[in-house]
């Protein structure tokens, strides 16, 4: 019988990468995880990082899912690491499929990254640039107010320009043509950072190329689903299904109806 | 052998709690528990809310402690009267004392009440001005920006200054004459608050009430420590103690020496 691909996030933000791999894969079956009971994993150390991360692994497993996708930036960039040294299941992260596009994207090789206070202090997508090409020049940004923002619903407020200024001044002067949206919820902040950082400057959103590498995957091990009829969608969150509903509009479009409240631990 | 007080938070906030009672009674040991691994409690459901403030009731009995002073007002609004319920031990929540002293405070028999999404959402605090007296009229604003805009640091920021704004400006206009800080988080916007509600708008911070309500069960219990010598200070967080050391000094103004990282789940 075909498997579910699992995918987990801190809460919300991982519905972007959902809506991608629902786009490139139509087909098959999805399990999403996210924990709101424990959201926000951005402000918080690595070791508790990681123990969320891998009781969200645990969590997926159980449901017998063919492979996870670790839709969270803060998890990608500090426990990916730690769940591909335990287990065998077949595992994407947002790291790398963002860094390997921005390297692709980059002509003056100058690129941003902006996420989490955890992801930028992590290093992760520093790392995994300077593997793929040492001589590109990456400059940082913690932006912790960008997701509070979202949540509240202003990203079309003045007040997020203002922020969002605040945060991406110093970038803008660097002169980066590239600039990584490293945290789910950035993308519904787009507009707003496009016109900050100018025209010219490309902001990547990795969830397209996780889709991307959640296809080839599946196609190396010979994982697509092979069953006919509707597949399946199932979410499961750790908090309250209303709340959860509320915002996954937002990023969504579209209301969520199959969503069930779980413990994880 | 006397025992410590002890006080629970979803995180940091209680620390202004706790300062207001050592001021009081600095011959007291107190036992703190900031459940920084799974904050903010703020934006999430009752019943994760009850859970996890069961649990921490749960982890301070197990501390043996004489007394427990919900310094939360997410947890003191949502879960108190379910710990009251169960459990023995004397407990004091942060509603209560907060709206007995704004009650007192009015004049024009109009009171403002800010929180986070869950406290306002609750009417505690509504309900319990109306049960002192239900001819007081009771206006309520959720504020979710204003803790990550503290934690940030932007205390006096002029973002803060416009979101402050943007919050209070129909409550200021409404004419209340008193303004609740429902949240261990505002104190620290109380300038900034002030400006914007004007001079003539008394602002209730709980935290002191707090302390002398515990003085006064102390007493009546006869549970004020008897035993000379220093008495200790002990404070315990889910997640890594240096993230929670960091901001404790925004909110005490000192270096918080004595804290440990354990597991209340």
């Amino acid at each position: 019988m075909d498997k579910p691909i699992g995918v987990f996030d801190s809460g919300i933000g991982g519905l972007t990468v959902v809506k991608e791999v629902i786009k490139l894969l139509p087909d098959e079956d999805i399990m999403y995880f996210g924990d709101t009971a424990r959201v926000p994993y951005g402000i918080k150390s690595r070791e508790t990082i990681i123990k969320f991360s891998l009781e969200n692994t645990l969590f997926l497993l159980q449901k017998d899912v063919k492979m996870i996708v670790v839709a969270c930036n803060t998890s990608s960039s500090l426990a990916l690491p730690v769940i591909r040294k335990h287990f065998k299941i077949p595992l994407i992260g947002v790291i790398m499929p963002g860094a390997k596009e921005a390297v692709y994207a980059t002509k003056n090789k100058k690129i941003g990254v902006i996420g989490t206070r955890a992801t930028i202090n992590s290093g992760a997508y520093e790392e995994e640039i300077k593997r793929l090409d040492s001589s590109i020049k990456v400059l940082s940004q913690a932006c912790p107010m960008f997701v509070p923002l979202v949540e509240e619903g202003w990203s079309n407020d003045d007040i997020t320009m203002k922020i969002a200024e605040k945060y991406l001044t110093s970038m803008k002067k660097a002169g980066v043509d590239t600039l990584i949206l490293g945290c789910t919820h950035y993308p519904l902040l787009k507009q707003k950072i496009q016109v900050i950082m100018g025209k010219g400057v490309k902001l990547i959103d990795s969830a397209q190329q996780v889709a991307v590498e959640v296809k080839q995957v599946l196609t190396q091990e010979g994982l697509l689903r092979r069953e006919k009829g509707r597949p399946t969608r199932e979410y499961f969150v750790s908090d309250e299904v209303a709340i959860f509903q509320k915002i996954a509009k937002r990023f969504l479009g579209a209301d969520l109806k199959e969503v069930r409240k779980v413990s994880n631990v």
